[in-house]
């Protein structure tokens, strides 16, 4: 039986979460609708990693197994079509049967995106956090890079987080500005529950100033989630993707778009008044 | 009586426009609603421009009458507080009393946001047209400059335009690329109904290679929408900026913020499988 793996884009804005909840329908539950259509008969999706109620994808990467058969364009516009527009597909690719988008992965990418000035946020309403002081994202980047390693991050787990180890591998940090936005980048070999998002509330604090530089030193060495910061807002998170073995030739991650100062090009009009 | 003019900006996607509809609410009734709770007494705005269900703007400018003697920062933050989401103040200042939003504007600027890329969008399915093909941004560049200067522009004129004159004079127009997405920016002293978005629609099939370069001065000299191209979908559309007479000292424009491409900064992660 065919396995593929498939590139999905979403804005969750609008969504409980990857998963569905009681009264909430998740990102999952749309696009496993969309396949069966395609295919024609039930189909279960995995997924690299789950995301929370508000939480976006610019790559989070899903296996389900079928036993249609179907071109790897077929797949791809297809289950687009039967998709609400706040989700779509990237790509489709066969894969080995012993692909898995969970396990099979070694690094995820994800970003956060925080809007630094003083007027409340309309256009990026749901996309990023606000925070209304000057961030000194210099600061911010030089704090971050005491994660950097092989850690036991319990002071950045939730009390919720299911994983067996707080040991967490996270290979590269940065803090950069982008005009009036301030984005995260995180990259590891997997996260506990809300970790950037709590990641992101340590070096929210450093970068206002209520914070020393070296707190996240201090909160890591804490291994208490009880003595971390406040766990930043959901709408500001993107998955931005997922690494597999080079061998598997999957796409690469996509361009990561987010909201980013476009610079003026119209010319001072003559004062007419 | 105090005249106050504010810059709004709005994701217009989940509003009926500018105006209110029969049976959908408009970005002014709710901007209305925020000040009359401040003011405590009923407030009708004027607008420097109208736009259109799902069209956005990154600032708009109103101007009101009020009774209420308010500090700029208590409008701001007041109103703002009473609004959706979707709908904030970015600057509140008391104007000369012949202050008018539409009247006293010497130029308006729009832009125009198209995501370029094969995979249907989905994080910017309200915020952004969506051409498959690929586009030639330094074409559309080019034919773009056919239009600058002052022109009947009826071929880019809805059938409902209230206009009393379909002359309007263009001050600049450029189109630029910023990874998948092109971006269209215009800059006139004032704007016919559907205006930049039948820019857009002449472009776009220019962009593609279905219409030659000179389509633009083609199209501009037939003084004829049915010889026109398509008009570009709302939700492409952004109010970016209004300019006054640089003497009334309002804001200068908002940095105008878009989807854009941030580069990628995670490294390659060691080949484990």
């Amino acid at each position: 039986m065919p396995r593929i793996a498939l590139g999905i884009e979403y804005d969750g804005s609008s969504f409980a979460g990857w998963q569905s909840q009681l009264h909430a329908t998740g990102v999952q539950a749309v696009v496993e609708k969309g396949l069966s259509v395609v295919a024609d008969h039930p189909v279960e999706v995995v997924a690299a990693g789950r995301t929370d109620a508000g939480v976006h994808a610019a790559m989070q990467v899903v296996h389900f197994d079928t036993t249609a058969d179907r071109t790897e364009r077929s797949w791809l516009l297809g289950a687009v079509s039967n998709m609400p527009k706040e989700v779509s597909v990237l790509w489709s690719r066969e894969v080995p049967e012993g692909f898995h988008a969970r396990f099979s992965a070694i690094a995820r990418r994800y970003r956060y995106v925080i809007l630094n000035r003083v007027p409340r946020p309309a256009l990026n309403a749901h996309r990023a956090a606000w925070v209304r002081e000057h961030l000194d994202e210099q600061r911010m980047n030089e704090a971050a890079q005491h994660l950097v390693g092989l850690h036991d991050f319990s002071s950045f787990r939730a009390a919720q987080c299911q994983a067996r180890t707080p040991m967490r591998d996270l290979h590269e940090i940065s803090v950069t500005r982008h005009g009036e936005l301030v984005i995260l980048t995180v990259c590891a070999n997997a996260f506990l529950h809300h970790m950037v998002r709590n990641i992101a509330g340590v070096l929210i604090a450093i970068g206002t100033g209520e914070r020393p530089v070296d707190w996240t030193a201090q909160v890591l060495g804490y291994k208490d989630r009880k003595l971390g910061g406040v766990t930043a807002v959901p709408g500001g998170l993107y998955l931005a993707g997922i690494r597999y073995a080079a061998a598997l030739k999957l796409p690469s991650e996509p361009e990561f778009t987010v909201l980013a100062p476009v610079p003026a090009t119209c010319p001072q009009v003559r004062d007419q008044v």
